[in-house]
């Protein structure tokens, strides 16, 4: 198949084009490096070490497999470089991780939040207007984000439910709450790619995933020089992957306030597992599909000591502190997603084990001193400082 | 109270400004003229004479009432102005009215979807981080539109339902089907209000708001120069005011498709009651509150019939021909939408009678010269021509 990757750079964009350059099909990765630009503002940087750009981690898969990608260095909120990309490369599908992925991020100030909605929304949109009228039996793979259903007291279902009201009912969208302007963002999108099926014929699947831990993939062990980048600081590191650099250095593992935040978690493996089952099995034309993209629930608490003990195994002495939360969420609280639809498509789930905690521990200490330790506090919160704290 | 109405230059905005300034209010009018300027664009205008600018029109205000306003003109997707009106004017009620509020209009094409969607969610985010830093007890009472509730084939509650669901329940946002790129700003800029009134304790009224028809209040009333803009084309026209434009010129109702499409419709001067009932009875801090804003619920038929029978005893000869529908929806469907959270406040319904029509045609008549009837029929579709029908 003909598959674009949009977001080719990133911690799982670039992942993704190998998967599928692996299996023979043709690949082509569209990125602005927006990620690669927030860090160097930012003054941090990736835990592994990252080829320049993305012509030059193409030309090392070259010389390492045989195989080959097309490049694009553009920015989807120029509607030239969809068209061009979605026009010229006419892909059967396409893989969309372009946007700003991260919520501290959104929350910095006016401008980051402007520029989060604005950047994701309209990429979104470029893309689907491109597909309309370039490419109208492609299908979008767009990632969304667990995140947009926020922690609902019922259980979350994929995307839609059937809802009993007065005598009658509907299958109607599942309501949001997300916690951040970059989680409202993915909501944005959902709606906007929503209506584009519905009324354009496209089809698409929003893969709503949860947070995702790993470093290595079948293609990323090939070659260091294949490797993906590993965010591990305040705005682009999550939960697990910043505890393991945390556990690394000695530093505690710090929970946001109770740690009793519940949410989905997949490793990286899976995430290409899920993205290519989704690309292998379209959705029909005007149908909006969505899948929840995780393999198990933990709470934060939870992961916080599952490091602990693979800590201690790994000759770790490794302590957690409850830091206060900078975002406003509940820190206890129902939380039961359904998450089948890909398991019946036939994904097979590695789950978290001590082990996996472990082996991450062994490429996060070959790099151990690339770790940027001021950089892994939040310094971003979700309310004015100034304001009573979240009741 | 100081009341600060954005959009202050439009169809409602204008005459919710004289209101409040009547009513003794201190109003500060902010708008940066962009229905104004997409008319002059499109080649269309508006059926009243209306002076030329907010100045001008203020200037006639204090001429006729011995009462002024503040004017700023200037647009609220640029931070500087949303701070410099919030910030400097300190209101206690923000009425949103600064919105391009046209579904055709973002329906032209990639760049006026974009552009829609841009400009109604970075307008909204500058008002609400002004809000947050300069005005944090300030009340938001923004516009919204039923439209963003699409046809469900179940009540439609205002804002949010309680969900019964494998045997818990959350009271949860009512699920959002928008039928156009602009009504899908309107659903993001929902969701965004919401995320600041749970996050950072703002209080808001979404008006989720009807089809408004008519054209005289009891300000406009008081001198020509102080008339309101009325919209009978193709992108700012909405069905009854078209309607009775064209029963006066003699042209044909066009109805769009089977004509069965239900909605709710509102009197103007039942806007402007409303939107003083949300401005004098607050939303709590932190509270994010949902009106549906309407009085009555009518097919697109029942309104073209009820203006012929007007018509005739108008002395009119009034046909009504079905026209292919330009935009996708459900031409038959379920609608039965709550709307009992105004009532309760105190609102006293004008309901739609022959009579009310008949006084718009007499305003109609008197400007019938300036009506540009090739503006009329829709010129832009929701799906391109080259595809297949709606199924």
């Amino acid at each position: 198949m003909r598959i674009l990757i949009l977001g080719g750079d990133g911690y799982l964009g670039w992942p993704t084009a190998m998967w599928f350059s692996q299996r023979g099909h043709d690949v082509h990765v569209v990125d602005n490096y927006l990620r690669r630009r927030a860090h160097a503002e930012a003054g941090t940087d990736s835990l592994t070490p990252i080829l320049p750009d993305l012509r030059a981690r193409v030309a090392a898969w070259s010389d390492v497999t045989g195989r080959t990608m097309g490049v694009t260095e553009g920015d989807l909120t120029d509607p030239a470089v969809a068209e061009d990309v979605i026009g010229g490369f006419s892909p059967d599908a396409i893989v969309h991780y372009g946007e700003m992925p991260s919520a501290p991020y959104s929350m910095k100030d006016r401008d980051h939040a402007v520029f989060t909605q604005t950047n994701n929304v309209v990429g979104t949109l470029n893309v689907l207007w491109a597909m309309r009228d370039l490419a109208p039996e492609c299908h979008l793979v767009k990632l969304g984000t667990m995140g947009e259903y926020g922690t609902p007291d019922i259980d979350i279902e994929e995307g839609f439910l059937e809802i009993v009201h007065n005598g009658r009912s509907d299958y109607l969208p599942f309501p949001k709450v997300p916690g951040s302007m970059y989680h409202l963002s993915k909501v944005h999108d959902s709606h906007n790619i929503h209506f584009a099926c519905r009324v354009w014929g496209l089809r698409a699947t929003d893969l709503n995933q949860g947070v995702v831990y790993g470093i290595q993939t079948d293609e990323t062990r090939l070659d260091d020089r294949l490797a993906t980048r590993f965010d591990y600081d305040d705005v682009f590191g999550t939960a697990l992957n910043r505890f393991c650099v945390q556990a690394i250095i000695g530093h505690p593992l710090t929970v946001y306030g109770k740690g009793g935040q519940t949410r989905g978690y997949l490793n990286i493996v899976d995430t290409l597992q899920c993205v290519e089952l989704a690309v292998l099995n379209p959705a029909d034309p005007g149908e909006f599909r969505v899948f929840n993209q995780f393999t198990e629930q933990f709470s934060v608490t939870e992961l916080a000591e599952l490091v602990r003990r693979a800590g201690a195994e790994h000759g770790l002495e490794v302590s957690i502190e409850s830091i206060d939360n900078p975002r406003i969420e509940l820190e206890e609280h129902y939380y039961n997603a359904k998450h089948t639809k890909l398991l019946d498509l036939g994904l097979q789930p590695h789950l978290l084990s001590e082990t996996l905690v472990e082996s991450m521990f062994g490429v996060i200490e070959r790099f151990k001193d690339r770790v940027i330790a001021d950089a892994i506090l939040p310094r971003d919160r979700w309310r004015p400082v100034a304001q009573a704290p979240a009741g």
